[in-house]
C-alpha cells in the first residue's frame, strides 16, 4: 500500500495504474475510519482494481463554531484498517498543500446546498463540494464511494458531478448501523455516558416515521411533529425532522412513493445526523 | 475534421486521441472567430497534435442587459476557418446539453472576480469560470489556450485551474492587433461608422501609459486620469482605465517592474476592453 502526502505522488501512482488499465476507485474520507467506510472500501475493491483512499479533514465545511479541532484524527488505526481491507493507495494530504494561503475558489451548488444540514451549517456544502471536487481532480478516479450515511451529501456531490460534466461516476452505499440501530459515524466516539443511549433517538425517530408511513398516514407533517417529539423525549436538541423528495430535498406535505426522511440533533455536545428511504408499496 | 454537438461524442473522440498518446489542445472561443482565435489555433498545433476547438456562446457570463442575443453567430465562417487552420474537433454544444433546466453549480472565484471587469460586469466571471471549467472537463486537454486580450479572464482561469487541481496547463497567448493599434475582438464589427476610429483610443490609452510610465512618471494614478481624459475625448464612456498588479489586479499608486494597464469603455452602443502588460527596465 502505498501512502502518498503529495499530489504529485498520487499523479504519478495514478498514471501508473491507468497505464496497466486498472480501473481507480476513490473513497474521500475524513479519516476515524469505521465499518460504514469500510463497508465503501469493500464496494470499490468489488468494482475496481486500484482503490484510493483520502483521508483530510477538511476545514471549508466546517463552520467557525463546529467540531474541526476536536474532530478525531486516529491515523495509524486508519492506516492499518486501509492495509486490512486492500486499499493500494492512501492519500493523507496536508492542509497546505490543498489550501495555500491565498485560496479562494469554492463551487456554489444552488439551491441544494442551502436547506436542511446547509440551513444549520451555512457554507457546509460549499466546502464539501469543493474538497471532492479537488479530491477527484488529483486522482482522476473512475468511480468515487460515498455514503448513504450523509445523504444529502451524496446528492450535492451527484449535482456536482453531473452539471461540471466530471467523468466520473458517483456510487452510495448503504448506511452501516450498530446492532441496536445507531448510524455509524467518526463522532460517534464522541458519545460519553447515557449519550450513547440517548442517540438511539435519531434512528428510532426516523423507523417511526417509516411506520407511520407505511401504515397509511397521510400527514407528513404530523409524522415529522412526532419525529420530533421523540428525540425531544430524551433531551435531544433537534435542528430538523423532515420527510422529503430525496432528488430535491424539498419537504413533504404528503406522501409519494419514493421519500427520504432526515433528522439531525444535538446529543450532548454532540451533533448528530441520520436518515432512512422510505418506498411505499404500490398499492392498486 | 470533425464536428461533434454531443458531449459523448466529444469523451469518444478524446478517449480515441489519448489511446493514439496524441497530446491534446483545446482552445475555448465563443466563436465569431478572426485572427486573434487564429494564433491560439496556431500555438496549440504547434504544441499538440490534437486539437479541439469549442463554440459556445455561454449565456451564464453576460449579464441581463448585456448582447447574449445579438452575440454574433457566423458558425459556417468559424468552421471554415478551424478546417483551415488544420483543428482536429469542433465542438458545438447546444444551450440545453451544457445547462439542463435545474441547472445551479457555479465556481467562485475570490476576489480576483469582484475587481475591474467583474466589478462592472457582476456574474461575468462566475459564468466564465463554470463554463471553463465544463469545457474542460469534457475535452480534458493536456494544454488550453486563451488570449491576453481577456487578460482578467485568463487570470481567473489559471487561479481556478490551479486550486481546483486540475491537471491541465493554460498558455495565454498575446493580443492580436489591426494594424492601427485596435485589439482583434468579435465585437469590433458592432463598430459602424465613426465608432471603428474613435474605437482605437482604447489602445492608445494603453500606449499612453506606456510612454509616461517607461519615461519615469511615477504618479500612476495621474496616468490613469490621462488615459481616461484621452479616451473621453473621442466621446468614449470610460468604465476603468486602472494599472495593476499582473498578478492580483491589485491597483497601484506606484509603479513597480511589470505592471498590466486595462482599460474598458463604451464606444457608441459598444463595449470594448483592451490592455497592455508593461515592463519597467531595470534602471541600476
Amino acid at each position: 500500500m502505498i501512502v502518498a502526502d503529495q499530489v504529485a505522488d498520487v499523479r504519478r501512482a495514478i498514471r501508473d495504474a491507468r497505464y496497466r488499465n486498472l480501473p481507480i476507485g476513490c473513497v474521500p474520507t475524513m479519516g476515524a475510519l469505521h465499518a460504514g467506510h469500510a463497508s465503501l472500501i469493500e464496494a470499490a475493491r468489488c468494482e475496481c482494481r486500484f482503490v484510493v483512499v483520502t483521508i483530510f479533514v477538511n476545514p471549508t465545511q466546517f463552520g467557525p463554531q463546529e467540531d474541526f479541532t476536536r474532530y478525531p484524527r486516529p491515523l495509524e488505526n486508519d492506516l492499518a484498517l486501509c492495509r486490512q481491507a486492500g486499499v493500494d493507495l492512501v492519500f493523507v494530504p496536508s492542509l497546505e498543500s490543498l489550501y495555500p494561503t491565498d485560496f479562494g475558489t469554492f463551487v456554489e451548488i444552488e439551491p441544494l446546498s442551502r436547506v436542511l444540514e446547509g440551513a444549520f451549517r451555512p457554507g457546509h456544502f460549499r466546502g464539501v463540494a469543493t474538497i471532492v471536487l479537488k479530491l477527484l481532480n488529483i486522482v482522476q478516479p473512475d468511480v468515487a464511494y460515498f455514503g448513504r450515511k450523509d445523504f444529502q451529501q451524496q446528492l450535492v456531490v451527484r449535482k456536482m458531478c453531473r452539471e461540471f460534466d466530471l467523468p466520473v461516476e458517483i456510487r452510495t452505499c448503504p448506511t452501516v448501523r450498530e446492532p441496536d440501530g445507531l448510524a455509524l459515524s467518526s463522532r460517534n466516539r464522541f458519545l460519553e455516558g447515557a449519550d450513547r443511549q440517548n442517540a438511539l433517538v435519531l434512528s428510532q425517530a426516523l423507523f417511526l416515521a417509516e411506520r407511520r408511513l407505511k401504515a397509511g398516514e397521510h400527514d407528513v407533517r404530523a409524522v415529522c411533529a412526532q419525529m420530533t417529539q421523540h428525540m425531544e423525549s430524551a433531551g435531544a436538541a433537534v435542528d430538523y425532522a423532515a420527510v422529503a423528495d430525496p432528488e430535491t430535498l424539498i419537504e413533504l406535505a404528503a406522501p409519494i412513493p419514493d421519500m427520504i426522511a432526515l433528522v439531525a440533533a444535538h446529543v450532548g455536545p454532540t451533533r448528530l445526523i441520520d436518515n432512512l428511504p422510505i418506498a411505499l408499496e404500490h398499492r392498486p
